[in-house]
């Protein structure tokens, strides 16, 4: 079953996160008018129990297309960014947070190299899908507590499939 | 008074917070195998009387060169990260946390368009010098709190300078 590829946007994105971009948030003007500052994007929400901030990179490779959406994941203790290095396009998979997933509910947005992403806590999402390699910057919550759930869509031949990273 | 630039690496920068860079820290296979995750690259210290972690974006213009280092800022109640988007090559100029500052322990580093860095709470820093206009990701502390102390350097003449961006 194909699946429809939204462009992302922050309006779109609302109910699974921040889109974390120039020109969201308040603009500052700072350093003598030297860097604009374009201020506190995105909810992070890491301290549940004992939880703390952490600033990671992500070197990842493709999946390859077409892409069978098999699985989702949520971290029911914290929020996770990913911000991009590279300027290049990248898909985001996402289902509302709950205890299970409605297929229909899966979405599928494709961000521009200029767009980061922060899933809100216990968002479902897919594994970050690059189109081709790239790297991110990851903002995600520190602790000893397991801190990732799976789902798996059943292997019924009606799972979702991303045909190509275009839609 | 001309300045020496050194290259930044992670051992002469660790009295003055992290190097975030692929490389450091542990590295983690995930995602079968299609992400490496370099975890954990910088100690965010944002937590103090009640803040939280704030992702931002800073675009920034050159304050051009020769610059006179005439202040230095500090934020006594949290960390605070610059990743560079771009790939671009600047300068990162810090003096240890204490309540003054010694003029010959002011350092500035070159760092390459793939190297971060993390101000541990109190160090002192330079607003931050780019050498052609280029933006970073922030991470550092929200909260209501008074968190930015300045020190100027007296204007006798003796002031250091950093003649160019290349030492």
């Amino acid at each position: 079953m194909s699946v429809v590829i939204h462009q992302l946007n922050r309006e779109a994105f609302a109910p699974f996160g921040d889109v974390i971009e120039a020109g969201a948030g308040e603009l500052i003007s700072i350093n003598d008018g030297t860097t604009k500052r374009h201020n506190d994007l995105a909810k992070v929400d890491v301290a549940a129990e004992g939880g703390r901030p952490m600033i990671s990179i992500f070197e990842s490779r493709p999946f390859g297309f077409p892409l069978e959406i098999a699985m989702l994941e949520r971290h029911p203790l914290g929020s996770q960014a990913f911000i991009p290095f590279d300027g290049k396009p990248y898909l985001v998979i996402v289902a509302p947070a709950g205890e299970t997933i409605e297929k229909d509910s899966v979405r599928v947005f494709r961000a521009s190299g200029n767009q980061g992403v922060n899933f809100h806590r216990g968002v479902w999402h897919h594994p970050v899908v690059v189109i081709e390699p790239m790297s991110f910057l990851v903002v995600d919550r520190g602790g000893d507590q397991p801190n990732c759930d799976l789902f798996h869509f059943p292997s019924d031949g009606q799972r979702l499939v991303v045909e190509s990273p275009d839609g």
